[in-house]
């Protein structure tokens, strides 16, 4: 037991979002909402909010993503296929397997995307 | 790369939770939407439905919870404090910390809940 007083609660906010810097990504924010920062040793969970006509970089890591869609529809590049994910969907991305989320619709897509916050044996995941 | 074709793409039914027996629960159903039987390595991803005048246990473990609230409001027993959380909210409860959902409304409480898949060294998380 800490001394700890309340849990910490959050509501994803696309103004507290920002820019993601990395190859690949066009009109994307990101939040950290739990995270090592948070003390959270296992896992991250982080806010993606994704302009129309807006992405994600095509690309993959050796841990899986596991994502909860709150607003929108995206497609979702997946291997070599594409899948439409809604607002209220939830999914796996496998370690390994090529994605990419592209905005489907014509307003903000946004999903929490989770992470652990480690990999290769202790590094920090980037964006965890 | 593996072979597969697809995510694992899943919408949260409360018509496939089934009952949580576990002492100090009432009226609780889960459903595991991603876990270890869908091969994840890190962490899972469960769906509870909480009836109205139902809760989850008074317990503490050793790793965290991050969750996700998707309908209804509660009470949250952390530590020795109470906090009203509704739907939109995320929380994080610190491993070691006392907690407990308490449905505080007339309709179900759902939420999302995520844990490690293993813990202690590699025993499996119960419920992941």
């Amino acid at each position: 037991m800490t001394a700890t007083d309340s849990p910490r609660i959050v509501r994803p906010d696309p103004a507290r979002a920002a820019p993601v810097r990395m190859d690949g990504v066009k009109d994307a924010r990101m939040e950290i909402l739990v995270g090592r920062e948070h003390g959270a040793p296992n896992f991250s969970m982080r806010h993606f909010v994704v302009a129309p006509g807006g992405h994600t970089p095509l690309h993959s890591h050796n841990y899986e993503h596991e994502v909860v869609i709150l607003e929108g529809e995206a497609d979702v590049t997946y291997g070599t296929s594409v899948h439409r994910v809604r607002c209220g969907d939830v999914l796996y991305v496998a370690p390994n397997e090529m994605h990419q989320f592209r905005n489907a619709g014509t307003g903000d897509f946004r999903f929490l995307c989770f992470v652990p916050t480690s990999f290769d044996c202790g590094k920090p995941t980037p964006g965890s």
